[in-house]
C-alpha cells in the first residue's frame, strides 16, 4: 500500500495548470495572473493636486504669505485653461491637474478669500512642491505592475482597473463534478425510509470546493447500477476534476474503478496507508492525442471513501493538492502542513498514519499547540466540526507526551 | 480627531447582526447560523456495515473459523428480510443494514465462497461486534449537533444534509452597496481623457467585499452633481452598508455628507487620527420606527477616502469590523491585529499613527516577524500588493530597531 506522502506526490505529477483564457476582470477574483501586466500610462497622468486649495508660485510665498489674484478654479476631471503667473494663483480640487505656472497647493484651512478674486494666504510650514503627486508617481507607462502567476486579490483588482486591463488573462476557475454513489443514499431534503441515510457528502464536497475558488459541478446521486453510473461519470469527465464518493472498496457493487477503465480513465493509485481515507482511488484520463484544445487537458478522478471524515480528509491531503497545482497556484508548501506542540498526553493505537481531528492554536508570542479532539471514528463528522486542522501521529501502538512535536494539517482555506 | 481604537468601538456600537432569515442549505455557506440544530434520527439510523463481507453470529466463530450457510444478499439500502440463525450468515454491503441475529461482519478477504450458498470463514483476528457502526454511534435524535452562532463551513454543510436541515435559520448574506465619486474618474475599461483617470477603488472594494462573505451591489461612477448623487446615495440606502469612495474630504464639491444628511443618515464621526485613511466619514441611518421589519435595521455609511490605499486600509479597520458583526461572527477579536518582531530597524515620522504595508511571517519554530515594504504613500497601490499585513507604528518620530514588538493587522481573510 502506498503512503501518504508519495501518493501526494503522484497527484502533483498527474496535475497541469489548466489553460490560460481571457477573462473579464470582474470575474477574475481568486484567480491566478498568466502574464505579465504593465501600466499602459504613468499614473497619476498628470501632477496632481492631493488637496483642495490654491495652487501658487512657491516664490510668490517666499515670505511664508502673501495676496494673490484668483484667475480660474479647476475641478477634478478638468483641464486647466489658465497659466499661474507672478501673483496669481488658481483655486484647485482634490485631484485636479496643476495648471501651468504653479509649482505647490496651499490647503484651503491656511487660506481667507477676500472676494471673488482675491484671496489671503498664511502658510507657515510652506514647502516648494507641497501637496502636488508628481507624474508617474506612483507607475510609469510600461512598468510592470503584476507579474504572471499572482493570486488577483482585491489589491491585484485595483491595478488592473488602474491599468486598464480589463480582460487578464489568467488561468480559467476548476470546474469539479461531484457524484455521490450508492442505493442507500437519499438527498437532504428526504426522510431516509427504512436502510437509507442522507447524503452527506455531496454538499460537503462542493462546499469544500467552493472554498478553494472551484466550481463544483453537483451531479447528485448515482446508483450502483453499470448504466447510470456509466453516463453519469462521461457527464463528470467533462469537468477538471471528477470527485466520486463512495463505490470504491472492494465489494460486488462497487463497480466505479472498473467503468472509469471502461471510460478511458488510467488508475495511477488506489488505497492508501492512512487512517481515515485507505480506500482513495486516483487516476487520470488523458488528453487526446490530435483532439481539439478544449479536450486535450487530462481529467483528474477521486474516487472518495464515502465516509464523511475520511472524505474530508481525502479532500484535505489530496484534492486540494490537485486543485492547486491546476489553477497555477504556487504556494502549494504551504500544504505539507506545519508543526505544534501537543497540550496533552495522547494514547495512539493504529498500523497506519492516522489524521486525528484537533484545534491548532497560535497564542500571541507562543509556539503554536495542538489539541486532539474525541473523535469517534470515520463517521463522526460532528467531532470534526469543531477542529481547525489534523494532528498527524504515525503508524504504530504510542503514548505521545505533552510538549512533544507533532505535524499538523490546518483545515479550510484553499 | 477621533483615535483608531475609539472610533473601530463606535462602529461596532452602531453595527447590530441582521435579522436572521431561512434560506436552503444550498446558499448557506460562509454564513452564520441562527438556531442550534438537532439531529432528526439517530445516525446511523440502524446498525451498519462498515465493511463489505458476511454477517454471523459470533459464538459459530468461536474456533476463530466456520461454514456456514448463506441465507441471503443485503445491499446498501435494502432491508433484510431473513433472521441469521446458527450456522447461517448474510452477504452483506458497507454501508447495509444488519440482519437480525448477526452480531458482527467479516471482511470478504477474509473468506472463501464454497458455492452459492456456502462460504468458508476464518478470521483469527475475529472480536465480538467487529465491523458493526452500532445505531446511533455518531448522532442521537434530539442531540444537538450545531450551535447557533457557528459559521457554516464545509463539515457544516454535511451535518446540515445529514439531519435533513434543508432550510435553516441564519444570519442573511450583508449587502454592501459601493459608490465611486468624482468627476475624474472613468470606468476601468476606458482610456482616461486629460485630467481623467481610472475608477479602480469600486472594483477593489468590490472584491475585498466578496471575500468577507458580503455581496456587492456595484454602483459605478457619480459625478459631483447633486442630483445624480443624491439619487445614487439613496439606491445604496437600500443595502445593509453603503460604502462611498472618495467626496468626503473639505472641497466645494464635496458634496456627500450634506446629502447624506439629507437622506437621514447621522453623521458618527468624520475624520481619524490615522495615516494613511485621514478623512473616512461614518454614519448612520435608523430603522424608521413603525416601518416594515424590512426597513428597520439601520444602514451603515462609509465614506472611504479616495486614495487606492487609503480606502483600503479604512476597509481592513473599520468595514470588516462591521461587517464581522452585520453577519452575527462572534471571533471579532481577531480583527485587532497580532503582534511580531521587526526584522530590521525601521525609522517612523508622522503626526499620526501610521499603518505601513509589510510582510508578516511565521517561520516555523519561530515568533512572528514583519518587514515594512517599500511605499511611496496612500496611491501606490503596488507597494501594497506585496503585502500581507499593515504595521502599525504610533504617532511621532522615532527610530524602531530590528527585534521591537509592533502590532500588525494582517489583510486579507474575512
Amino acid at each position: 500500500m502506498l503512503d501518504v506522502a508519495p501518493a501526494r506526490q503522484l497527484v502533483l505529477d498527474h496535475a497541469r495548470p489548466k489553460a490560460a483564457v481571457e477573462l473579464p476582470s470582474a470575474e477574475c477574483l481568486g484567480l491566478t495572473l498568466a502574464e505579465d501586466v504593465a501600466s499602459d500610462a504613468d499614473s497619476p497622468p498628470f501632477d496632481r493636486s492631493m488637496v483642495d486649495g490654491y495652487a501658487i508660485r512657491g516664490t510668490d510665498l517666499s515670505s511664508g504669505g502673501a495676496e494673490l489674484t484668483i484667475v480660474e478654479e479647476i475641478m477634478a476631471g478638468a483641464v486647466p485653461r489658465r497659466t499661474v503667473a507672478i501673483g496669481q494663483c488658481a483655486r484647485i480640487m482634490t485631484g485636479a491637474p496643476i495648471p501651468p505656472g504653479a509649482d505647490a497647493v496651499v490647503m484651503h484651512e491656511r487660506t481667507e478669500l477676500l472676494s471673488d478674486s482675491r484671496v489671503r494666504i498664511r502658510d507657515e510650514k510652506f514647502r516648494p512642491g507641497q501637496n502636488i503627486m508628481p507624474r508617474a508617481a506612483s507607475l510609469r507607462r510600461g512598468q510592470i505592475v503584476l507579474q504572471a502567476g499572482c493570486e488577483i486579490g482585491p489589491v491585484e483588482m485595483g491595478l488592473l482597473a488602474e491599468v486598464g486591463r480589463a480582460r487578464p488573462r489568467v488561468i480559467g476557475p476548476i470546474t469539479a463534478a461531484v457524484l455521490s454513489t450508492g442505493n442507500e443514499l437519499v438527498p437532504a431534503d428526504r426522510v431516509p425510509a427504512e436502510g437509507q441515510i442522507r447524503n452527506s457528502n455531496g454538499p460537503m464536497l462542493a462546499a469544500a470546493l467552493r472554498r478553494c475558488g472551484a466550481r463544483p459541478v453537483e451531479l447528485g446521486i448515482a446508483r450502483d447500477e453499470p448504466d447510470e453510473l456509466r453516463r453519469r461519470l462521461a457527464e463528470g469527465l467533462a469537468s477538471d476534476l471528477l470527485i466520486i464518493s463512495g463505490g470504491v472498496s472492494a465489494g460486488a457493487l462497487d463497480l466505479v474503478p472498473g467503468l472509469l477503465r471502461e471510460l478511458g480513465v488510467e488508475e495511477v493509485f488506489h488505497k492508501i496507508r492512512l487512517k481515515p481515507g485507505k480506500p482513495l482511488w486516483f487516476g487520470v484520463r488523458r488528453g487526446e492525442a490530435g483532439s481539439a484544445q478544449k479536450n486535450a487537458a487530462p481529467t483528474l478522478v477521486f474516487g472518495l471513501p464515502g465516509n464523511p471524515v475520511s472524505s474530508l480528509v481525502c479532500f484535505e491531503l489530496f484534492v486540494k493538492l490537485a486543485l492547486a497545482r491546476l489553477a497555477g497556484r504556487e504556494a502549494i508548501a504551504a500544504l505539507a502542513g506545519t508543526s505544534a506542540e501537543l497540550t496533552s498526553e495522547f494514547v495512539h493505537r493504529g498500523d497506519r498514519p492516522t489524521f486525528h481531528p484537533a484545534v491548532l492554536s497560535h497564542a500571541s508570542g507562543q509556539s503554536p499547540s495542538v489539541t486532539p479532539l474525541r473523535w469517534a471514528g470515520s463517521a463522526d463528522l460532528r467531532g470534526l466540526a469543531e477542529a481547525n486542522a489534523l494532528a498527524v501521529f504515525p503508524a504504530g501502538d504510542r503514548t505521545f507526551a505533552a510538549g512533544e512535536s507533532l505535524t499538523v494539517l490546518p483545515l479550510g482555506g484553499p
